[in-house]
């Protein structure tokens, strides 16, 4: 069934127009008829059912029907901060950390990003949202991850977290088990944790020593090196594995 | 340090050619010069220190120095089985599946199945196959996985894996823990495991009725749903989690 999501808070009974974009999307692309059913998440990432009432050019009316118990959340808030990659990799970057359960993606320039965004950054930011918009309808997510950008780490380091790791190769192994996993074992529902992501070039020594100083865990990710846009996918499996799929 | 394969068996002390391509890469790409040094993976697997000794053209000698105890492969022999699927989503299987863990990637039609390689099946496994050593080299593997096709499913229920898997959103969880993270959790070194996953439209109750007689368990990946490319990558993590990361 198809999955949308609305600005507004839905209630059962209520009948709305949806936005133009999707109407577009379910008259034009999908040749909906009025009858078909669809999931439409609320601004309070409630999910309900949803019965097309009335179509009129391509604008579309919903019955809203009962609301459907679908959690596709993770139990923690998961924020991915790329450095700033080469060609469509921020774009993949996003589309998958959508799909693997993030709230939010944020880009920045670290020592070794060849890219620059500077003023291009809001453009590719808006870009980027639409990505993360319709990768969370195709997840069935119950809610769109953030897209941002920071200029500079310092800012970054300014925003608070309940865990921070910073995914970097020379992590060692603690004992039994990887530091990875030591850290992602702690984690209680609600709280948020971000997960740092050098550039193709990687991040620098200086740069780790700078956020190992500001609470940031180095953590490794396997004995096999991983591309930029591979790493973060591999953070976000990992903790739904140890929160969502291993059970507590 | 660069990293690539050679077809023989290495021993410390001799001096060998690279192969034209290496060495195209080395003098051409990367402008080596004599005395720069890479890692030389034999074909037993091992992984050595070696030397640019000569280079005349774009040929390159190096001498094997001292073997490296390097060891990116994952505990288990992981064979991920793609139904096919559109574009350029299978080079993009191959390159993160081998960054990822597996040694082996088949392709196969599925019912829904909209791609169909038939004829064009040699050209296309010859062309995934060097997507896979470029992405084994890059990951600094000891191996390069073997990508493959077969022109029916009942030809993949014939070969034998300890570990058969289906991804499928269908399957429900077990108590405390998800099907998969009990499947994997029985897993022990050496043994083989296969996932399969279906194309864009996803894989027939059929199909998965028909593989379940020949002994493969449906398993669930999480509460998202995940791109047809994107769900072996979560199966190659969940494996490397659980059996690399958690220690035993």
């Amino acid at each position: 069934m198809q999955h949308y999501f609305s600005d507004q808070r839905l209630t059962t009974g209520q009948t709305i127009w949806l936005d133009d974009q999707i109407g577009h999307h379910l008259t034009r692309v999908l040749r909906a008829t009025v009858g078909d059913q669809l999931q439409l998440v609320g601004n309070d990432q409630q999910v309900y059912l949803a019965e097309i009432h009335e179509i009129s050019g391509q604008r579309v009316a919903v019955a809203v029907k009962q609301p459907l118990h679908i959690d596709a959340e993770l139990p923690v808030d998961v924020t991915i901060v790329s450095g700033l990659s080469k060609k469509n990799k921020p774009e993949w970057i996003v589309q998958k950390a959508t799909e693997l359960g993030a709230v939010q993606v944020i880009f920045l320039p670290l020592s070794r990003s060849i890219a620059k965004w500077d003023q291009k950054s809001a453009k590719k930011v808006a870009r980027l949202q639409e990505v993360a918009q319709s990768a969370a309808e195709q997840s069935h997510r119950n809610r769109i991850p953030k897209v941002g950008y920071l200029p500079s780490l310092r800012m970054l380091e300014k925003q608070p977290y309940d865990v921070k790791l910073i995914a970097y190769e020379e992590a060692a192994k603690a004992g039994e088990e990887t530091r990875l996993v030591t850290a992602l074992r702690h984690l209680t529902p609600g709280q948020s944790l971000v997960g740092l992501f050098g550039p193709e070039g990687g991040i620098t020594e200086e740069e780790v020593a700078d956020l190992t100083t500001n609470g940031y865990l180095p953590v490794g990710l396997g004995p096999r090196i991983l591309r930029t846009e591979t790493a973060p996918m591999y953070l976000l499996t990992a903790i739904s594995v140890m929160t969502e799929m291993m059970g507590s």
